[in-house]
This record gives structure tokens, sequence and C-alpha cells, in this order.
């Protein structure tokens, strides 16, 4: 008789986004007219870099010749992509990486998902509240966390409240933790680290040998020239810390899939009976087991966005995006709204007015105004009376959505 | 202290193709001169179709342009794509599906080594002996096993020896198993199943409760009428089993990176103490929390391969592959080879000269005729004494191959 993975069952209704899609599906089949405009989910709208058009199709041209066909790349990504993740991304950051410390994937919810497959599952989990959902969800499925509680919170995970009294920044742990997840930009609440900050988490890091898995899939919306961009912009992070990025954001690469993880290979977590091991083959293996390497055409892609062209055009789109958000921040913030965010990341993390719940005011924004964001509450409890804004809709879109904000 | 999953340390040194890509690799520096043909890795070699090449570009052009651009799509993939699965790989056979049974992929490669989790670790998994590293490998990692034997294999798997008595054909294991992984066209073997086979095997899962992984990642290359392409043929599979496809082989996705997996509604599995849970929703719920839906350019290209143009090119590329197997089967056997496989499948299945392992006889054939192939003892312990070729390369390389052979 076969049987499920019941811990499958612990997890609570729906994946976040699906259900907001249920929810504005519903509504547009009752409301044919208006048009929505979604601030919610966080997916680009701005077409590609030419640069990065330009490689596709030199790709696929690629792939129509014999002599120049592309069948199965090295699982862990093409050389020529990983050197110029290493000299733009981290070199020019003062941070030095080896080749083989670059993964290239087809997505950073994937490799965040997956990356708790290679610890055991009797870590200790830490992690953000609010938080992106896939961190929760992936280790409810492996079995680290009890069953969840009325507020939605699994047993045996350690939940960080990030709060405007803590500046969304979560306190370090006073109890055991093993693992920790945290990304900077923050995603949800638009929250960044400083160095002092990451300092603080290395250094815990070192003195408890835990792990923390950084999430850095929205380094590119930094401005402030202070901010690190990379957790290894600390020292002593190598030893204690896996990065992840992606071209997603970056980009606008959520339809075309690509992005990497960072293992260090001098970081090593430990056998139940203390024994040091490197955690960068265990990912190798993981990888070149489970993981065939991403779209030879996605990884040509990604790399002309570290030409100069390529850069160029990125950083156009970014700025267009970064307008939006200082436009929601504006706005909002005249219409006596408390927003957080949107700074130094593409999320605007807004307090919703008094008496409202977040899916309240969730359904009030779609169905008094046509806009969707998303509750805050999606990403934890302590998300409960916020909502998220992104800033990656059209500028028109997103002018139209303040008007309506104001004649809410 | 954040531990490891110990269970990867259980796993056996490398996994087989990097394996064989070190020994050429070291072949290849001590003996730059000789032009080495791989009949080794299962990669194709014969450049898209023009069909697919077309509608990537197409589809790139899409997304140079804002009112065509695509971000995220469905985790599950496109309708465009889904439909044209059913329609063409399905229906056409008799073989009715829901499009919510679907789950478009990047690679069968990551959808077998991930459809593992969804079940309990308590589960008996069943083998056949040989199999694609990936289902082992999987399971070990999940904790399904305990730890490998002197030859290789692991406890509390159930392997089912594949040899020339039972011509390559698994028998119905006496013992208790739960989850049954089946290929065919069977990787390495090239052995193929019958519908009284499948039927007899669907009738022991259903007498069982237990659940088949069926891979037919091949089934594009049967050549006779009688042979099933999908295990949905038999009548009741879809209580019982999940079918993998892929667009690698069957339109030479190696690089490109599209496949499925179907995952019927009506298949149950059970919690431990009986309750039968649906299957399909369980998987949905893998699939959109860990992965993030395959490139729109992957997915476009792969319905491409359903259009008539498309199908007619890709026919016209399987034919000069299946052409490449015909004369490996041929010369082999001229010169007192005995071979299987080939007729149904790209691969040949090759008994070794007596006096030889497998690993022997693959450093024989690389040093003496500078031809790679993959040592069947790679597969599994019965596949030792054998060597698998696969017909992936170009006609003109298999026919120098063939030469070298003679004069080995």
């Amino acid at each position: 008789m076969a049987t499920i993975n019941e811990n499958f069952l612990k997890l609570q209704a729906g994946y976040l986004f699906p259900e907001i899609g249920r929810r504005v599906q519903a509504f547009r089949q009752k409301n044919p007219d208006p048009k929505i405009i979604s601030l919610g989910i966080g997916d680009v709208t701005q077409p590609l870099a030419p640069a990065v058009i330009d490689a596709m199709k030199r790709a696929v041209d690629e792939m129509a010749n014999e002599s120049t066909f592309r069948g199965y790349g090295p699982e862990q990504g093409y050389e020529f992509l990983i050197e110029a993740i290493i000299k733009n991304d981290f070199n020019s950051r003062g941070v030095e990486l080896e080749t083989d410390e670059i993964f290239v994937s087809d997505g950073a919810k994937c490799d965040t998902g997956n990356i708790q497959e290679i610890f055991g599952t009797d870590n200790i989990v830490a992690m953000t509240d609010p938080a992106y959902p896939v961190y929760v969800d992936s280790n409810v499925m492996a079995g680290r966390t009890g069953p969840a509680g009325r507020n939605g919170q699994y047993e045996k995970i350690v939940y960080m409240p990030c709060t405007a009294e803590n500046n969304f920044v979560p306190d370090i742990p006073k109890q055991r933790v093993d693992i920790i997840y945290l990304c900077f930009p923050n995603n949800p609440t638009g929250a960044v680290a400083s160095k002092e900050t990451l300092k603080k988490w290395v250094d815990f890091a070192h003195r408890t040998k835990a792990v923390i898995l950084f999430d850095a899939a929205y380094e590119t919306f930094i401005t402030e020239e202070q901010i690190p961009h990379s957790i290894y912009e600390i020292e002593g992070a190598k030893d204690v810390a896996i990065e992840f990025r992606s071209f997603s954001k970056t980009a606008g690469f959520t339809g075309v899939r690509c992005a990497f993880a960072v293992v260090p290979k001098q970081l090593k977590a430990n056998t139940k009976d203390g024994k040091a091991i490197e955690v960068n083959p265990l990912w190798h293996r993981r990888h070149s087991t489970k993981f065939n390497g991403a779209s030879y055409i996605s990884q040509a892609a990604a790399a002309a966005v570290y030409t100069s062209e390529g850069k160029k055009q990125c950083r156009q789109i970014i700025d267009i995006y970064m307008g939006n958000a200082a436009l929601i921040r504006e706005s909002l913030t005249k219409l006596g709204y408390k927003v957080y965010g949107g700074v130094n990341a593409p999320h605007i993390w807004l307090k919703v007015p008094e008496n409202f719940s977040s899916w309240e005011f969730f359904d009030r924004l779609l169905t008094k105004a046509n806009v969707v964001g998303t509750p805050g509450s999606g990403f934890g409890p302590a998300g409960e009376g916020y909502l998220r804004l992104t800033a990656f809709a059209k500028p028109g879109d997103v002018r139209k959505a303040m008007e309506r904000f104001s004649a809410l």
C-alpha cells in the first residue's frame, strides 16, 4: 500500500497567490467591465531588454545548426554565465568566488524551496514573520514542523516577528535555531539590512554553527550606497551563508526562468555526532541528480544582462519600477496611509486602516477600487494588518491605481 | 548547530555520467589527438526542427513587446501546450485526460527525481535493476533506503533484476512493494513492455494498492504497432499510475528543457491509517510551491512539436537516430556481439565479452577505439557485464564507431 507524505496535509489552504487569483477571478466573473489593476503578485510587466532579446535570438539560431547546437549543458550552468556572474555581481563588490561555488538554476523559488533537502529534518528553522511562503511550506513538506496552530504558524518553527517597532529587521533569536532564512531587500516589507545588521547575523551563525539562507533576489533595487548587495560583503559570511539570486526581477525573467545559488566551499554543516561536512558537494549532488541545467537560451539571455548594453537597458527598466515605487509611497503617504519600503525594494508595505484585516482590506480594494494587492497576513501572522503593493505594474496603471485609492 | 541530511552520505561515489566525463577528460588530456566518438550519454546531436526554431523566435519576439510580453505563467504549464499534449499524445491513442492532470516541467529528470516527495518515507520502493540512477538516488536522499551493500544495492529497496532470461522485463515481486518504478521503452536496456505485461503490473498495483511511476520518456522511438506508448492504454491504469514524458529525446530538447508528468485525478494513495487521499492535489501543491513554470519560450517550442510541420520534421530526426540504432545492432551482431534493444528504443544493450567487467570494457573501448559507451553496472548490479550504447550520435560518427569496433 503506497502511503502519502502526510506532512502535506499540515499545509494551510492554498498557496497565497492562487488564492488571490481565485478571488480576482470570482470578482471578474460577476463584474466583467472594470479594468482590474494588479499591484499584487510580484510579476514584471516591462518587455525584455533589447540586448537580451538579441542574445536569445542568437542562441535560438545556434540551436538550428548542427555545428552550434547545444544539448545537455553542465547541470551547474555554463561557464560563460558563471564567469559573468562572479565578475559583475561579486568581484565588483569586493567578493571573490570560484566558478564551482555558483549553481545556475531555473528560478530562486526552486532553489529556496529545494535547498532544505540537503539539511537534516531535525534542524530548528528560523523564519522571519512575515516571509515568502515558499520558505515555510517547503519545510512543512519536509517534516521539519509540527501542525499549524490557529494563527497559521507551525509548531517547531521559530518565527521572528518583523514589525514597525524593529524596522522590519528581526532580532537575534534567544533560543536554539539551526537554519535561518533571511531576505534583504525584504519581500514583502521592502526593508533592508545594513552591514552592521548582517554582521550580527553572521557572528551569531558562527557562534551557534547555524546556517543562513540569504535570499538576495531583490538586490538590484537597492538605491542607497551603504546597503550591502550580498551577504558575502560581510567578513566570515562564506563560512555560514548560502545566497540566492535571480534574474526574474533584475532583468524581467519571470517567464524566461534563470537564477542561481551561491554555496561557498568553506561552508560546513554537521552530522548528528558533530563531524563537519562541506555543504557545497551536497548541493552539487542534489543539483546534478534532480536537475538537468537551465535552458541554454535562458542562460544565453542571462549572460547578456551583464553586457554593457544589457546593464544599461536593465537599469532603465529598474528605474521605471522604482519610479512606480516612489509614486506609490508618496501618493499613499499624502492620503494619510502609513507605508514602508519602496526605497531599496520594489515592495511597498502598507498599514491597512484600523478595523480592517488584511483580507478585508484586500477585498475592499478589489471590489471598490478594482486594485489587487497582496494581504500581508498571507506572509505570516505578523503581516496581519498590512497589504503588500508591488511596483511592477505599468506606470500608467500605477497612476490610475493611486487615483482610485484617493477615491476609496 | 545546523545538521546535514545524512542520507546523502549513503550515496555511492559520483553520479554515473560525471564519472564517465571525468574518465574521458583524463584520457583526452593524455591523448589530445584522437577524435573521441560518444555513444555514451544519451544526448541528442541533431539541431532542432525548423518549426520549433520558428516558434521559439516568435516567442522571443513576443517577449520584446509590452503588449505580448509574458511573465510568470501557470506553474502547471500553459493551456495551449497542455491541450496539444492531450490531443496528440493521448486522445490519439484512445486515452482521455483533463487539462489539470498534466503538469508541464523543465525535465523528466526533475519530475522523476521530485515525485517521491509526495509519498511517505516508509514506502517500500521497487526498482528494476538496471535502472536510470535518478530513481534510486532520489530515494536514497529522501531516506527510503538503508546503506548500500558491497554490490552497490541499497537496503530496503526491492530490486527487480532484468536480464536476458526474462527479456529485460521484470517479474511481479513476491514481497511487499508500495511504489514501483517502470521505464518502457527501457533506459538502459531498450526493452519494451507489451500490453499484457503492463496489464499484469496494473492489476498487481490494484491488488496491493501500490503506485506505479511509469517513465515513458522514450515512447516516440516505438516502431512496433502493438506496443503501448502510454500506460493509460491499459484499463484501470489511471487509478494506479503516474506517467512521465519528455521533449528531450522526442524533439531534441535536452538543452531547451521541457517535459511533463501525468497525475490522474482518480489516483489515490493512503495515509498510514488507510485513508485514501487524492495524489493529484499533492503534486499540484508541490509543483506550485517549489517550481515556477517552464520557460515560456520552451513551452512555445514544445507546442510547435505538435503542429503538422513539427511532427513531420521531428519524425525525420527520430528516423535518423533509429537508422543509427539499426546500424549499431546489425554491425555488432555481425561482429559476434550479443546485442539487445535498438528496435523500439534508442538504446542498445551490449553484452560485453567474457572476462570483462562493464567498466573494464568501457576503458578498453575508450582507450583502444576512442568510443565512449556507458558501463551497464552504472545502472545497477544486474547491468554488470553490459554496456549501453545510444543512437544519438551523428550518422557519420556511428559508422566510424562501428568500423573501430571491428578493429577492436
